[in-house]
């Protein structure tokens, strides 16, 4: 696995259910921001603190008892802060269908023991796909910052 | 308090820590989609699931020990769905300051227990602040729409 | 809201049940206690620690899906001490009914970082509802001692 | 272990902890009504449900790291509820000291699966520990009604 | 109870559940690891780090609403490490019926305050059945070692 | 990811501590038996329980604030059960170091809806080393049977 990526895998359990059967926002939310601040970690070699969500979208329902599987790729570094891109699939072992539940994006900056800002190096890009992802980091930020 | 409005309030304790000893982004983000959630069910009186999250913007860290205060409130309902801005605060109750940590918008769809969507009736407007919210809640739709 | 109440908004979900469906009484118990400190906290400006809990009467079982709403107010201080009162509601979204769940009373004293306890300012009264609470925090302590 | 009784050992670990390292009350409150609860099961063979808690009294704190030991026993059987006392003490286990934290009075009914109030046998007395409880229960269920 | 014996009593709630309504195993050995480790504490007055864990056999699946009962005991302890047997029991108390759910062996290893192995006691042998598994832990140890 | 596999990775957060400061023994179980258990679901298609766990061997302590990863794979089915090895790696993202924290064996039964034993396909081998783990799996298995 590269050094810029992160993967989760949880069985969905009853605990993490909302009141008509499927796994509730907060609960996705929250693994969403863990692996994406593994990846920035793995990326930057430094702490991370979460400083934007953004764009996240909830597209399918995820069941009780399916495998919740979060993958993350740091897409762009911008001097100090990173943008992570993060999926999330529901696997249903049983049917072996897997579904695309929901995708989001996450900036972290980078920090030092002291909670001081860090330089981050920008990643390396080999797939066009990584290339893509790398130029619409750059747009999504102008966005914000407009 | 008004019925399309909500507030937590929770002691901040050593388990909803990161490694650098404030609140984790995921634990905030958790709280944000239950109490956007519970405004979002008040004003709606349906079950309500999380489709969109954007704009979420950390500017203070919350330390342990700190009051996590959450306050949501329902901008605007489109249809079947529903814009809900969310507050954190950080209280420390011991120096009597209350700092702005986090904010965010959560969009809800109102489902009946099929999981059909349900109209919403839109929100009723009193101070100018809610009214400008309500404005700016449709130019953040069409911004995403785009 | 005033600084010696507070309030917690709680969707009572699957975690939260206990054999027979409803939410059980020691998740209760620990919400109830953590509403009562938070509003101990904010009358006292102090560290508070538990030291009694009297008279908690579960009046309604909380069934998953409903919303938990515990609202604490601090009764009277009594030199190092504060008696906060309690009163949990479970609310029904789907059928905008509430009901009282349960009630209690609950006894912190502040204490200083080294653990010492410290001198609390008695409760400012406003309305007849507080002095009649204010009077009867007294005899509560009074059949205590006894 | 008699059919009346119920120990718990649990070691507390940080996420036990308030603000000031020692367990907080809602946690031990939360272990209390358990032990209780699994007390009240065994001597009435049905489901019971948390109705009241009296006159508890935080003694001494508990220090993350020590063991926390819960140990329940009905003290009595009124028709269809029972009173359970609950002790609570802290084993630290590299000393071998034991201290008292905590004591106090849980009060639950037994029901069938249909949320029907049962009648339980009251409760054999053998010591004379046992016998001085079972009076005491019927004060403290006096003074309640008064 | 022995001061190298411990025991755990914990109601089975739907948040241990796995996706076929049985507590999942990993539950169960996070309650056996944590009986254990208090036997272990107990008996040598030290820290106590788990080092290997053998022949975990689950022979019965424990259901939501059972009484989930873990019971500890050294077995014997070698120079700095101590074998602990757990057995695990589901305890229906609706039906009196009690069943053997699990069974496994834990060594762990005591420690002092900088993590440097401590010599612990042997445990001191009273029945025929702890000769017994006094004899078996040097086997078990034995087989392990080949 | 091969359909045999599984990958977990997770902060350890101060609620995953022992007294010590380390990730305690239960924790890691309770991960291992999940990720296990999710590669045993994908290479069986079935709900999957877990029968027997064996050789957990703790080689270094897991510190908080590194990232625990776990990588589960089934080396072999037999008939109706599946031998997973999981491996535990805690990865210092701050000085790039990963050690290997933990191994052992989980073996799995897979299961229909109604609880019944389902006959599961051998592994596929491709490498050497899945070839060396096959055979030792069927070695482990009559170890156990004497």
């Amino acid at each position: 696995m590269s050094q810029k990526s992160a993967e989760i895998a949880h069985i969905a359990i009853p605990s993490d259910a909302n009141a008509i059967g499927s796994v509730f926002g907060g609960r996705i939310l929250h693994i969403m921001d863990m692996v994406a601040s593994i990846a920035a970690r793995r990326h930057s070699g430094c702490r991370v603190v979460t400083v934007h969500v953004d764009k996240v979208r909830f597209i399918n329902p995820i069941r009780i008892g399916q495998v919740i599987v979060a993958k993350a790729m740091v897409n762009r570094a911008f001097t100090t802060s990173m943008e992570v891109g993060v999926k999330v699939y529901a696997e249903d072992t049983y049917t072996t269908n897997t579904i695309h539940a929901c995708s989001g994006y996450f900036v972290f900056v980078a920090v030092d023991e002291h909670g001081d800002r860090v330089r981050v190096p920008d990643v390396t890009l080999v797939s066009e796909e990584e290339k893509k992802r790398w130029q619409q980091a750059a747009q999504r930020r102008n966005d914000n910052v407009k």
